[in-house]
């Protein structure tokens, strides 16, 4: 990964918010410091999870991915989920993106001191909830408690476990010029809700977040037979991020028509209000497709078949570009770069 | 589970620390809250993985074993290892005493703003140590970043994965009256290490926390073919904790004999210094081993052969017992009851 920000300061340097947020310094600090310690093949490739060869098994049959995410959104509830809710489809969706089918969770706890019960409880019974209707169980916890301001009410890390079937090979690095970009739905929804929340903010119409398992929406765009090269779910650091991370991958660039992408009225609002740019955004029930350009049509077809992907567009293509740009072809007519974050936007959105 | 403490408080109650201490509160927390929300016949078998069937492939070859740990050990480092190493024997161990071989691992990192880069840096360092000298490869990932005064410079939840070959049954609900109980060396060694760090004691000799990967020393004791019904390691709630876990998984008591059980002289003394009782002290790389009388012998021989089994020792028998206590024949002929404990000890040892 080619970065032009100077080195990690390793002697005099200290953590600070970008290094969480999904942006340039995040991948810094995985690049210059996580791989160089805990390096190996399969941590190495950079996308959302890895991808297992289980050792007694017939390889022609199949792999397993393993993906983790620790959250720590704030607030803990929100308009259209909470804590509990997001840990689950997070995961499942880490595991999802890489094509495989999640089978398993696992949740470990990290609880302050002092935290109401109460809260707990329905923090947990919507992580059940979650986990009923995606059909994957939560199989192993633990839970750890920290001292009164040591901690913020809760934080979990969940690890999804699936299988990936052999024949599909999906990754970050496999996105072609010539490429379709794909989107399933509207952008932004789970970041503005999440920061409207904390200022307090209301608009015309209630902005709710996107969180939900896109297994299903997987399976249905991997059932078409198309020339799929890679999946995403833009979390953190937004589309803008997650296609940063492709084009550096792949070595490639990605050019997006501005007109086509999806962002709902009240979102594209609330973000000139507060001065934020929801390419930017983190979603957490979105799917990013790069396939083939003849395939992409009867990809756009499968996504709008799903529930969840109802307002899917083809918003760009992949382009030949020794820069790696992500640009975007104004409504206007011109062209405007991308550009990657490299400091922080939004902390504790997920 | 049978509890005498009253129901958990779902309306007033908050989050103590004994909630994660791994004594009864802990339990109760779990099986009050979590299980009821989240149970499946893989969580609520109550070991410490979850045993997994894999579709698609052949259930006669072997299932997969997951399991979960969130570190919050403070402080970070200590003699013996770190928040990082420790994070990955805990794991390990965790899917080594369900019988399988670990093959890998994930973290999830929560850190907190201005934590010195200087400090994470030597902790991943050692993680990536640790996982390699085990041969179980950290493959996948994730970072947080929770403000100042919301964290405590870092935590580390990490899960494993791990193959329980077909033949291999373990479990805390198999032990029976008559069996034999062995412990693989010195008790109490990590809590002690960790609690005379942070009450800055010294003693006539260092004390040095056993944290360890146990996978090899597992490995050997299950090639003697020995008729093993259960292992353990005695992590939070120590020896005592995880002997009440077995009682009432099995239906059984335990008795211990005072006079074998091993602990080092060094730590005997610390604990009396400090008014703790080393039955209840967390171990970080020591294996409780649970198998019929008559192969005691040779599961002994196979501790001690191995260089973290050296000062192995059969502590005690399983006995019928409908009340499932947990007891010690004292040096002096008497007999005393080891309770388990409702409140907390040692936070935040692991």
């Amino acid at each position: 990964m080619t970065l032009s920000l100077h080195k990690l300061d390793l002697r005099d340097g200290v953590v600070d918010l970008s290094h969480g947020a999904g942006s340039r310094a995040t991948a810094q600090l995985i690049a210059e410091l996580f791989f160089r310690h805990l390096g190996n093949p399969y941590l190495g490739r950079g996308d959302d999870g890895a991808v297992l060869p289980l050792p007694g098994f017939d390889p022609t049959r199949g792999r397993i991915v393993v993906a983790t995410d620790a959250h720590v959104v704030t607030p803990l509830f929100f308009a259209g989920g909470d804590i509990g809710s997001l840990s689950v489809h997070g995961t499942i969706n880490d595991v999802a993106v890489m094509g495989a089918q999640p089978l398993y969770l696992t949740a470990s706890f990290i609880l302050e001191e002092g935290f109401p019960l109460a809260d707990l409880d329905r923090i947990v019974a919507s992580m059940g909830k979650a986990a009923r209707e995606a059909g994957v169980p939560v199989v192993a916890g633990d839970t750890k408690v920290v001292e009164r301001g040591k901690g913020d009410g809760v934080y979990i890390a969940t690890t999804g476990v699936g299988i990936l079937p052999t024949g599909v090979e999906l990754g970050g690095a496999r996105a072609r010029p010539g490429d379709a970009l794909l989107v399933s739905g509207t952008l932004g929804d789970h970041g503005v809700a999440i920061l409207s929340q904390r200022e307090n903010l209301s608009f015309s119409a209630p902005i709710v977040s996107d969180s939900a398992a896109l297994h299903t929406l997987v399976a249905q765009v991997l059932a078409t037979g198309a020339d799929i090269r890679c999946l995403r779910d833009p979390t953190r650091g937004g589309l803008a991020g997650t296609l940063h991370e492709i084009a550096q991958q792949s070595n490639v660039g990605i050019t997006l028509r501005e007109s086509a992408l999806p962002i709902h009225p009240v979102v594209a609002g609330a973000c000139e209000l507060l001065g934020i740019d929801p390419l930017y955004i983190a979603n957490e029930g979105k799917l990013v497709v790069v396939c083939a350009a003849q395939d992409a049509a009867r990809v756009l077809a499968a996504l709008r078949a799903h529930p969840l992907g109802s307002n899917a567009a083809l918003i760009g293509i992949v382009v030949d570009d020794p820069h790696r740009f992500v640009q975007v072809d104004t409504a206007m007519g011109g062209r405007r770069i991308v550009d990657w974050l490299s400091a922080d936007q939004l902390p504790r959105i997920c």
